[in-house]
């Protein structure tokens, strides 16, 4: 590896420690920020700090807010009986994107996994028995992904939840829109044959299955 | 696209700005901040700055350094009469991991373009004329980009430097080592035939042509 001068190697090295970026990305981004000016560097450098001084996590469903509260628990248009469970923050913005999503969510922060000691008690579940303690929700959805931890965790929650008296559903696995049968693993097809849903007449389903939710 | 909560929309936006980095590497980036440390925020929040504020330009050849030299020109193990000519501080990079160039540098810090409006004062070109008229040096790489403008700037320097009593030699262009003539352009293939060399009885050449220079 070529000597750099030593700002810029830490800050090739510093760029490495993200997610996605090995030594020629880190050496692209470094010398880009040595060609911008100071004040593009600086609002970068800024902005990093803010995210970690002037957030928080809302008080109610645990996603990340810059208030007590997040933008869809203080949201009216949005329904506050019908609550998403999932693992992690960003997993909020796959099912945003759909826009067809028009509930609330929780975020538990991680899942179980016995192998890496994370039991019930390392999941921010409290806040979601409060709430359904005070009878506010009506169906919770659990929305962890289909992995050996993430139905863990549903099982687990349903088994819970399911008790006091509130709706609890898990949403479909089977064979991704677009995809191929010949590229499904064979648990995917077994989830996708036991979750068929008998066909309506009309219109196929395919991004018309009427409004938002 | 779903609504941040506003430091982390700025941090993902700020992100955006850097090269080859997308809407979802942004968004991705700026979770792995979130999920991370502050120290980790903070470190290289201060290599941005640190680049800006601690990096300046060799006063001998342009290129990056911490202080007055930069580490090629103040190093005695290197052939000191041999310059290699670059259009960018991030090119000496390239030609450094092949460890086989023993001279120094001289960074143009452009080329010329007059569709840009770049002409030769806009290169950092004097410096490089003052070492040569103090007669330190013998021979001038030019390694600027196979390019129209790499090009140019590579014609314009040759008629430059040579009547200073200099030797003036530029890069080799020809078909790429473990490449096939058949994904080589026209231009290419008529520089590989244009640059052809003899051969020589024993090694074929490919990593085995000596050691550095």
């Amino acid at each position: 590896m070529p000597d750099f001068a030593e700002p810029l190697a830490r800050l090739i090295n510093e760029f490495k420690h993200l997610p996605g970026v090995g030594q020629k990305s880190a050496q692209r981004l470094a010398f880009h920020v040595l060609r911008h000016g100071r004040e593009d560097a600086e609002r970068l450098a800024q902005a990093l700090l803010d995210v970690k001084d002037k957030l928080t996590f809302c008080r109610l469903c645990n996603n990340i807010s810059d208030g007590e509260m997040c933008q869809f628990c203080t949201d009216p248009t949005r329904d506050q009986r019908l609550v998403c469970v999932v693992e992690e923050p960003h997993n909020i913005v796959g099912i945003e994107t759909t826009r067809q999503f028009a509930g609330i969510y929780h975020v538990l922060h991680g899942t179980l996994s016995p192998l890496r000691g994370i039991g019930p008690d390392q999941l921010k579940i409290k806040n979601l028995l409060d709430r359904i303690g005070e009878g506010k929700l009506e169906e919770i959805i659990i929305a962890t992904n289909p992995t050996v931890e993430g139905e863990a965790t549903a099982v687990y929650l349903s088994k819970l939840l399911k008790p006091l008296g509130v709706k609890v559903s898990r949403i479909a696995m089977g064979i991704p829109v677009g995809s191929d049968l010949e590229f499904a693993d064979e648990v995917t097809i077994w989830k996708a044959m036991e979750g068929r849903r008998e066909m309506q007449a009309g219109p196929s389903g395919l991004g018309t299955q009427g409004g938002r939710w």
